[in-house]
């Protein structure tokens, strides 16, 4: 175990949960990237939703939701804070409206993000922009490779006259190199839709597909063994679109599918995950005005929270392998 | 393949999914039904409820929401109207308050439907109306078979003196001849009941009964073996009430009972049906006044567009024999 | 009184308030503009929204409310529909997330409309909108006179780098001399703002300006000389923000100002400007995701039924003007 | 002041307000009316709505506000239980679904309270309630005088065919002379109507009407002048339609009319109406699945306070003018 | 079967179940214990609460839901009053605000409720409530097992400085010697928590605890086995946080945690607890302010009526066993 | 004008205001007041509140609504930081569910921001908490002038047993010598009351009293020269309860009491106060649960911003007086 981290949460038994300034579990609201080992940023964009609007408001609600967490996670048996420092970096710049110019700025801005030691950890905003997030990512790693928990594919090749919208990051990301195919899954997908080549074309561009019915079928530790053969140890971005999880459970997002999962079943999957080599993670498509008893924000703090307790697992294998081998003759 | 169907909904690539005026999926509103082959129709009629009402607002929720919907099924692999011409024939006319007289004016209002080459589906609407729209289908078809997912058998004697109530519409249509009993199923029923003699009334009557707890227990694929055994190939009438699915997954109902079954659970069941020969659909007891996230409209529109996709799989696979036999020497 | 128009609402003594499809008033869907004398048109963009976003779903909203409008009118004392006739004429096309395009599909949808014998009448999407509408005006009208009902003055050089938003189209209309501002006002502004200039700058850039502070001081009778004075008698186009009135009679808007109006305010003022000459009009900026209570939709209807009573009131002036001067020996 | 009345709220020094079943003002629940000076009776019935429906849980709500309720009224000075022994006497029976059958329940069941020493207070379901509510008033007093405050007359002949809704019961009552129109007033009446008959049908009728225009215009000292003139001092009965109150102070009613009053205007309305011979009141329309605020059933919940604040005041003058002409040489 | 109990629901043939006074299942409002089986009572405290409060109107919430429920319960095969009689018995008193007198009015109010033949069923309040109601059951029975149904172990030594909340009443319990730990269960522990002692502690306490995962993996019967061996035949106290459920389906809860279990689980889980000895059991955490669809307060009303249905069954087989030794020769 | 303030709102021409963490008016989150001139400080308290609970929310939904607030004040003419620096002091700490360690920590608390040169701004939390507050105040300035604008003049002896409450903070504060009686004034006092000495009592204390009933009817200009000269020029603390507003304006709030006033009303009430020598101010019970549509948090924070908007002038002034002295041969 390491000494002290430079930031970690407010004190819970001092301060109650309830009280202190929404950042992300109540984490230093902090800019400078040293001695931080992952940081929390909004990316409240959203002028790429093709149904509903308001993810803009996605971060504030998430970290609303956030104070609820505790630092110690005893599935993995881990106190997050004894392995991680850990920051709210704020907000990224966007200009609401305004999608490709946003793009560049968020692109801009995530790039110290992934240039630093720290693990960045996104909040959306809509899908779109995990398009400039991998763009910044492979800036530092190459391809990465990519695991998508969504309800749709977000694959198409445009949206009225080939622009970018919430449905087509992926496609983008593959036409500019970003994605290493081979090593990358799509999850969840579900649901009615355009035409017949939709599924068929998730496949014929190199991921490894599980549907949602497939998913279903199979069970969780099934499609965890597809995953972790498929990702291998490379450099990997994981998206996690809230849509994936049933309606009853994340009713707050743009364009829900009924038939999706449960919370307890997300929980199970990204727990699953342990071991990969995350360099950078999002969570996407929070909509508090569509989400009246905060459920959706609940979850999404709860997954984000898995997100960082796959890093803290991370350091604490890397510490270990280190103490290990220094401690070799 | 047939050639482009007469009716079919907006291009969504053309007219983004919020815009335009509410008809299902966006079909065109048409009142003749040449050429047509399902018609959704609203039934917006409460005055039979015996606890909440409100679900004479049910099909403009439901009609709100389907503007989700796509036109290809992935889970049947098939592109809805390469096979069907589909249409939004409005609301029946009803006299709020009036139930017998709006019994009569549903069911004359129904007639057409199911006198012509269109296969209806009814938006409810209170439970209640399932007994006119029979009326009208035994009409044309003589006594149909009835699988009727629900918490509640609605098979009462009657309710607060006789009458007739959201409670007693089966038992009504027994009385009436309007059911082939030895191949109608009664599946979901749970929850607190009045005596004794309420769940195995349902099996006196004659129906098959599947109860929610029993459905729990053996599983969707054995409930479906039951259910399509029984069935046959005779002409057979599909009521869902909103009600079988869990409180979690459509609050907005009249009588909610929990230990219900999810959304995925409802798309397992009813994509298992396929093949069935259904002359007629309702699904009733959407009541959006209780549904602030709007997920039991959603889900009620996805489940429609199940029985569509039943339709439209129907068409194909009769099709499919004409092309057979037509090619036979 | 002319003869029976030939497009007016259904039946509510046949068909209740709460059945049919959701037109605006039940009004025939009509995309044909012969024999129609207003015509209703929804406007779903919101992608020039600053802070909250949800005015696609603005139309859908209005339209449901507008179920409980009835066709006489008992403070003009008139029949709508004695003299009118309407149609609700669908969406114009729009895409989201791209204002420039969509601002061009939107000018060109609406110049028909203009064009035609109908008075439109649009329903937002955010106030980017109006620009687009008023381009359309123009071309038909030449610079016409604005009355604006607005929390906020809408003439900013920009935001975010110069670009188009709701908060900027009354700007571009001046620089591009779509409007008379020799007739023009705007009323109702209010709130804390950017900087010293934003209100002088109203007054700089040549309208009639009444503050919400002022009109609340002066009261309505005095307002509506005011603008009566100052209009006259040339085209004018009437643009109303629902952010006019108070956040407690209409919560669902995307920048609420505390300090503003009722609704019988509302009403006061537009049934006093009675004889002016219309050449359309919109109502703008109502989102329903924030609306839990469906109040803002409710009062919006309403306000958009004040405009078609003043076409009424116009249509019967000119046929009474007419009947009177073709009587003249 | 009299000795202490038999029936009295909860001490809330004892017990909070928050705590115990939810009685009107936690009264006690007595079915028998001997020492009861008021009793408050739930009429939850709503098959009469002809748009939404729901106000057969009115008295739910309202009583479940009226524990905010304390006993002493500062504007009267009157201490309420110094002067009245009051119950809450439970819902009266009906049948929902059935109005004909209902509204003889009603009248049966509330024939008691009327014969009796108590004045009966009674607590909606829709508007058509106040018709038996009349006849068993008659039964007992001859033709009354009626105050209404209502957004809308409720004269019309019928409704689909002849039919009683919640729209006619004033024009069965006075077919049937349960009223005393030359002592009877409406007032509030405003919003679209179906014909130009619709608002001087209430004055051919016989009413004195002060329509929501004219009393926005006159002022509450006004108006109060008229229907105190009007009402003079034979037995009175008062019926309050919460769509009196503009929608932003009371959204949760069956067909609310924008441009109404708000809280403290009924307020006034009301206290101005002290020394009128009341026989009993009821308050309407109160639609708890439209109210997420919870403001339409305290509005509601007050107002019922005003008219048990009344009846205070008049048992107090009573007592007065006992005392007085008993110490009378 | 015994004779009529002296206390039972309203008919809700006669009296539809949305009509009366709000008590528990519209059960009588007494507060005498003689002949009565089982008495409901509120605890509306929530001062303990550490995150939401509001657990105050939790019993007023599950009066309201409770209307739903019918006598027989088709599971058990048992009309419930056939073999009980059972009364509202209102709430006990509390002091809002003052924890340590609130616990001593709890206490001694609980008293007599333990003291007498009736099992007292309590509706909470926030889970603090438990610690002075397990020292009212202690008195009578000595120490007593704990089923306790809880996303969080409760066993905290304090918060804040050493005090009492609801995240410590079954520490303070332990220690003052009113459990037999030897024969208690803790299940559905889950979600982070403050350090690594948190999940060990409930097992070095005594419990034995089954945590959500573990519940999760091996199954319902799996649990139920090891619970039921554990408990045996002595006194046992049934405490049931309703965060124990999924936010889902009980999003209306103090401290919500995700990766919980739906309301089927739970009528399985609390059905297959028949033939324990309960001599009470407590419900608490339900938030009506945070449970906009009001599923919790349904959910919670259905888990009382399980509740109440193992008290039915213990009485029918106590009779048997009477029965059938007073048979006996 | 002084040169550019220390701190100042993140600027939302190039971060929107829907980004970003969530201070108030998105002001650095700082906790030294060296260079500050308002200070914002969260008190999120609630444990006195004797109806409804939340208030503990309240500081995080004024904070969200705040983000709305611009930098220039039209009315007073004036740019906040032009005269002003001003920063999120974060919250008080606090214990919940103990009322009399909560105070003493809230006092201490407070105490160095009444040191300091910076004015405080709290945002309750309950009203209980304005009894610290007070006595923080009165630390440094001794006695002062109370401005209370309430539904109810929270000065009962007790509540419960002679504890503290939100129900009696000002009758404390007077018995601690904490208020200069002969110049405090409360204001909106309306609604029931427990008994005929409640409102006799703040004057029988030496509060000028400005009934609701009394300021509808003089109207807010004669009421505030009530006020200004009551007030005179020393020391003054501004105490706001949100209930003051009607719950048609601010329905989230604890105990809200109808016949209140608009948003508008409150709007020109605080700024006649300008030129009143204020040391602090309060905003208090402002609940965001019971707050749907967000407005009561909108119209808290617009209230905020007036106090700050009455800081800036008083600083504007001071400065041009030391101007005129300076310049002054």
């Amino acid at each position: 175990m390491n000494e002290t981290p430079r930031y970690q949460p407010m004190d819970a038994m001092v301060y109650p949960r309830f009280s202190g300034i929404r950042t992300f579990m109540r984490l230093p609201h902090v800019t400078a990237l040293e001695g931080v080992d992952f940081a929390i940023a909004g990316v409240p964009f959203d002028t790429g939703g093709t149904y509903r609007v308001g993810a803009r408001f996605g971060p504030e609600g998430i970290r609303g939701a956030s104070v609820l967490l505790r630092p110690y996670h005893p599935e993995h048996e881990i106190g997050i804070f004894d392995y991680c420092s850990g920051v709210d970096y704020g907000d990224l710049p966007v200009t609401p409206g305004y999608l490709p110019e946003s793009h560049r700025q968020i692109e801009q801005a995530a790039a110290p993000l992934f240039q630093s030691s720290a693990t960045p950890i996104f909040l959306g905003g809509d899908h779109s922009v995990s398009l400039p997030l991998l763009r910044a990512a492979a800036a530092r790693y190459g391809p990465v490779a990519l695991i998508q928990f969504d309800a749709h594919g977000d694959v198409w090749h445009g949206y009225f006259g080939g622009k970018d919208t919430h449905g087509t990051p992926f496609r983008r990301a593959i036409e500019e190199g970003l994605l290493d195919l081979s090593r990358s899954t799509q999850i969840g997908l579900r649901g009615s839709v355009y035409d017949a080549n939709d599924i068929p074309l998730s496949r014929e561009l190199g991921f490894q597909l599980i549907t949602a019915v497939e998913l279903h079928q199979m069970g969780i530790p099934a499609a965890l063994d597809l995953i972790r053969r498929r990702t291998g140890n490379g450099p990997t971005y994981l998206t996690f679109d809230i849509d994936f999880v049933d309606p009853a459970y994340a009713p707050g997002t743009g364009t829900p599918e009924v038939g999706g999962f449960s919370g307890a079943h997300c929980l199970q999957l990204l727990r699953g995950l342990v071991g990969i080599c995350f360099i950078g993670y999002d969570l996407v498509e929070v909509m508090p005005p569509y989400d009246p008893a905060g459920i959706t924000s609940l979850l999404a703090a709860n997954l984000v929270y898995e997100f960082i307790a796959l890093e803290a697992v991370q350091r604490r294998n890397h510490e270990a392998q280190q103490h290990g081998s220094s401690q070799a003759p």
